[in-house]
């Protein structure tokens, strides 16, 4: 197991998110080879005690783990796929932004040149690198990811979500996806009461309140959903269509946009056009997950 | 003060909603006076200690403080507006669903007749009614909402909102905004992960994580929409675009549904024409602020 805090770690591209994971292990004590482009990224992390590789290749070879997080996937083919460049002998986790089919056509690229490779997500600012806010999502197989897992540690709040490569960024999609309805909910709601005088600060904790006691119910509703059957146990989507007319009107009259009002009651109508007027919420996932031209 | 549990109530309408009111204050020890159109649904009620009013009149003038919840606003008027029913010398709290222009009538057409008016929304059903978890939202004169607090709290969390009367109905409908957000912000995720074999179990625990996480950070974006400053501390929406263009292809790619992304795309694209690329994620409070026909 390489759990100790002197396990050598590579790492490539130092842009404002590589200076920062570099950084981080370089503050947990790991002996930390790094290699950017423009070299004088490096100059900082140099200067904190760590070793800059005159070449990428170099970089590879000076510790077992490499950790890349360059601008995109391309980048990243550009500075691997060189010919002097060897890969196999490495674990690379690679740290860059991409979607899922990026991420499975790298594990195949990376292990027909006999890497190791696992996909990464940083849910996370750089800022937060190296403390438990940084999330970053792993995904590949389980047993590579197990022996690093303490190294990467040293990153933030590391989590394993399976072997399929592509698993990284969907969950990151998704994550953000939830982070940005979370605000899209909480910026209708505040346009609609400043129409009455409430100021944003006022009304920020009540949907705060909100939205961390509706988060509570997702496990509860994911058991519905896992076994294909919706009683309406809470409130019945035709009760909830009722009320997302009030929600329209409300938005109407008050002069703010009607858009998120009007696509939450259309995912409603249309599943209880299908039938499932009488069910619970969550029967929605039906039309969620179906494609639809638009 | 009427802050002793012997305070007598008046509870008009004994639906599904009604019965659970009712049956909170006489749980609570108050003497509870009831009155339904359909007299037999308060059988129950009263073989638990409640009196049975003869007429809506009747039951008015029974308690100082009547609780009234039927289906509507046109309800209400129907039963309130009959010529034999004085109203004067009541508070009236309306726990009927409506809109806060209708609310707003309400209050106008009670004091005109001489009452007092408090309007109000249930967030909860009436399974939870006389426990923490029922949020019961009150709006209306602060000093009537303070001489019956203690009897309202036998309902469950009651909260007084402001004077406006049409507070509750808006903090109702953009509390609902925020539930059916998260909701559907699980089902995307849900949907896509479901494409690569996660179930919606699996998936939940990170949903909720993530809108728990996100809900926190209210407060402190309120601060830049109440300044109307937006400076891209975390990140700026430019930034954030380009993810969201990441979730609207990783949902095409696995057949999902896209409007959901469509429209979170739409909203900053709008906003970056506009000229606030460079600005954090709450200067969208200017597209939700602005009615668009659609
Ligand atoms: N910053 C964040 O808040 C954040 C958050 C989550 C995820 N990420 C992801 O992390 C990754 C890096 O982001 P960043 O913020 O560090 O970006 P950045 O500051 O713009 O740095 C980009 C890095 O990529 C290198 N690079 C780009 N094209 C290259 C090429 N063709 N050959 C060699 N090197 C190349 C750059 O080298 P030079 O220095 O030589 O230009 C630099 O090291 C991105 O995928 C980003 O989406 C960032
Ligand atoms: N149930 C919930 O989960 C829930 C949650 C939040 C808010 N609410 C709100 O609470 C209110 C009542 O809901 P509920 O669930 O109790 O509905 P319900 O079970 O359908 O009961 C409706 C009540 O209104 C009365 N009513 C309707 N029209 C009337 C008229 N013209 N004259 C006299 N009485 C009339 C009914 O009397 P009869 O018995 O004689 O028909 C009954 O007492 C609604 O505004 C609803 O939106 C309900």
């Amino acid at each position: 197991m390489n759990n100790t805090t002197d396990t050598p770690i590579n790492v490539i591209g130092l842009g404002r998110m590589g200076q920062a994971l570099a950084g981080a292990f370089l503050k947990a004590g790991h002996p930390t080879t790094v290699w950017n482009r423009t070299a004088s990224k490096a100059d900082q992390l140099v200067a904190a005690g760590a070793q800059l590789a005159p070449t990428v290749g170099d970089a590879l070879t000076a510790g077992s783990l490499t950790i890349i997080c360059v601008t995109d996937y391309p980048a990243m083919y550009e500075l691997l796929g060189a010919g002097d460049v060897a890969l196999d002998g490495t674990t690379l986790v690679n740290l860059t932004s991409g979607d899922s089919a990026q991420a499975r056509d790298a594990a195949r690229w990376a292990e027909e040149r006999g890497a190791r490779y696992l996909d990464g997500a940083i849910m996370a600012i750089p800022q937060v690198i190296g403390t438990d806010q940084a999330v970053i999502l792993h995904s590949g197989p389980q047993q590579d990811f197990e022996a690093h897992r303490s190294t990467l540690d040293a990153l933030g709040t590391v989590t394993h979500l399976g072997a399929d490569h592509g698993l990284a960024s969907l969950y990151d999609v998704a994550g953000l996806a939830m982070m940005w309805s979370v605000l899209n909910a909480w910026l209708q709601g505040t346009a609609l009461l400043r129409t009455a005088g409430v100021d944003a600060a006022t009304y920020a904790p009540f949907a705060q309140q909100i939205a961390a006691g509706v988060a509570e119910w997702l496990p509860g509703y994911a058991e519905q959903i896992d076994s294909g059957s919706f009683p309406a146990e809470v409130s019945a989507l035709e009760t909830d269509a009722a009320a997302m007319a009030h929600l329209i009107e409300e938005s109407e009259a008050a002069g703010v946009n009607t858009e998120l009002p009007k696509l939450i009651k259309a995912m409603a109508d249309r599943s209880i056009a299908a039938g499932h007027g009488g069910e619970q919420y969550p029967v929605l996932i039906e039309e969620f997950g179906r494609s639809r031209e638009s």
